[in-house]
């Protein structure tokens, strides 16, 4: 008999990721504020439920995965949400990518309502979803990870990173060095090009060395064709960088690189480039030098 | 028989070099404002030139390597240089990593003089100096990077990367990159550790990821030991960093991530930290949460 997962969040990510989970033979309970995207899994089989509080009452464990912070506050926390639902003894696993000041502040609300709880953040987006081969990385009680390690396995990897909120924090290590990548890429590129260099020499000539990395192989070539379609939207990467710097603040952690990167985003996002994948980023150095690394 | 080279400046990188020439074959001709080092390379069979004019004289070629732009420039165009003790037709190879905009004057000086010139600053410190399998950056004219490609084979691997100074320029693109992806890695640990979390996981949960790097493999570890031991030494970052802002500034290329890693690089060196491995750029983070990487 399939075991009775809830579902809350059906945007890019949580669609495939509710399609996996059934694939893998749950019984999937899903609701979302959007009614189209409701129906779009329903039709794969998907069972719908009128509220977060209903899919929490008809399921053992509730999956959330929604923008930021307060959307978790709300779908888990407030009137109508998975903790009303939820009994002792039933999980809720957050997925979303939040602040880990949040996901802490949630743990212990479930806590007192002798429900389990991990943060889950994942980075790879809506391809690896739909693979499910998504990183996951949890925090929270190890033995509550070691009894939900295999709902994970339908959607992708899952790595334990600590106590609650350790989840988030990876996530965000993870995106500081990302953006931070991106820009010293960009920041590169556009020097070697205004030299009169071609970029695309220099990224062969560097890639092998220190230099390398997962961020140059990928953003490189978008920078030097001039395509910044996302891939992974500049105003999401905003959304995490500002989640790394309140936790820096609240912590005692200044962050002056990931300061430096979140002001050359939100000026990008001002200009309207939110919607940029975030190799974009070097747009902001390419205006600054009146040079693009693309082009002759 | 044995094509005739000289070879200008002998420290931690020059001798390996010279040692790995000889052992091609070549008949290496040497010079270095240091007796002693002139000696050690004699033992193995190069032979001593009083003054870099000589050592032009009595060959074809002349590679140089030294520290810094007023370096190549007294060595090459100095009095008692190499340019003078070159007659036309001859080359002179500077292995030196300095600003663009000195190889592009030391270039016209020899172009002047009917000597052929190329930059061709190298990257792999002194184990791939030793192994004989650096990554050589080469700026200059293309036909004559063909007729000395040959001569680059016993030091590592050449790519031609453009014109006068690209080679040069080449490295810096590098050198940014580098300096910055420490500075991710270490302020990614920094937030992380504070945060509660094992450094060691969430370098292991995130390296895999687009977040992957080949500083992140080869930095972390030494954060998370609090190793500093050099490897590439933080003064000599700092020489290339301030190279970097010198062509910015002269070529109209902001670059504020490489002004913020080089003003950390400053305040490091002050400090007397200048020795340390680059990877110490984590220590300037580590200082301003209070807060180490390594330890419990």
């Amino acid at each position: 008999m399939a075991k009775k997962v809830g579902f809350v969040g059906l945007g890019i990510m949580g669609k495939p990721m509710v399609r996996n989970l059934m694939k893998a033979g749950y019984e999937v309970t899903v609701c979302d504020l959007v009614a189209a995207a409701v129906k779009e899994v329903e039709k794969d089989g998907a069972k719908p439920a009128r509220s977060a509080k209903e899919t929490a009452e008809k399921t053992e464990v509730v999956i959330t995965m929604v923008p930021d912070s307060k959307d978790s506050e709300a779908a888990i926390l407030g009137s109508g949400g998975v903790l009303e639902g939820s009994s002792k003894g039933k999980a809720v696993i957050d997925m979303s990518s939040i602040a880990p000041g949040a996901s802490q502040k949630i743990a212990a609300a479930c806590e007192k309502a002798g429900v389990s709880f991990l943060d889950a953040p994942v980075s790879g987006g809506e391809p690896k979803a739909i693979e499910g081969t998504l990183a996951i990385m949890v925090g929270g009680k190890q033995d509550v990870f070691g009894k939900w390690a295999d709902l994970f396995q339908p959607m992708g990897s899952a790595t334990y990173c600590g106590d609650y909120g350790a989840g988030n924090t990876t996530k965000l290590a993870n995106q500081i060095i990302v953006a931070l990548n991106i820009a010293a890429v960009g920041e590169a590129l556009v020097l070697a090009k205004k030299a009169g260099l071609d970029p695309e020499v220099v990224f062969n000539a560097i890639k092998g060395g220190l230099a390398g990395s997962t961020v140059l192989n990928a953003k490189a070539p978008m920078m030097i064709a001039g395509n910044f379609k996302p891939g992974f939207r500049i105003r999401l990467h905003q959304k995490d960088l500002n989640n790394a710097l309140q936790t820096g603040k609240e912590i005692g952690v200044p962050l002056p690189f990931t300061a430096l990167v979140q002001q050359v985003i939100g000026s990008l996002v001002n200009e309207g480039k939110g919607d940029l994948d975030h190799s974009g980023i070097a747009n902001f150095l390419e205006d600054m030098a009146q040079c693009t690394v693309s082009g002759k």
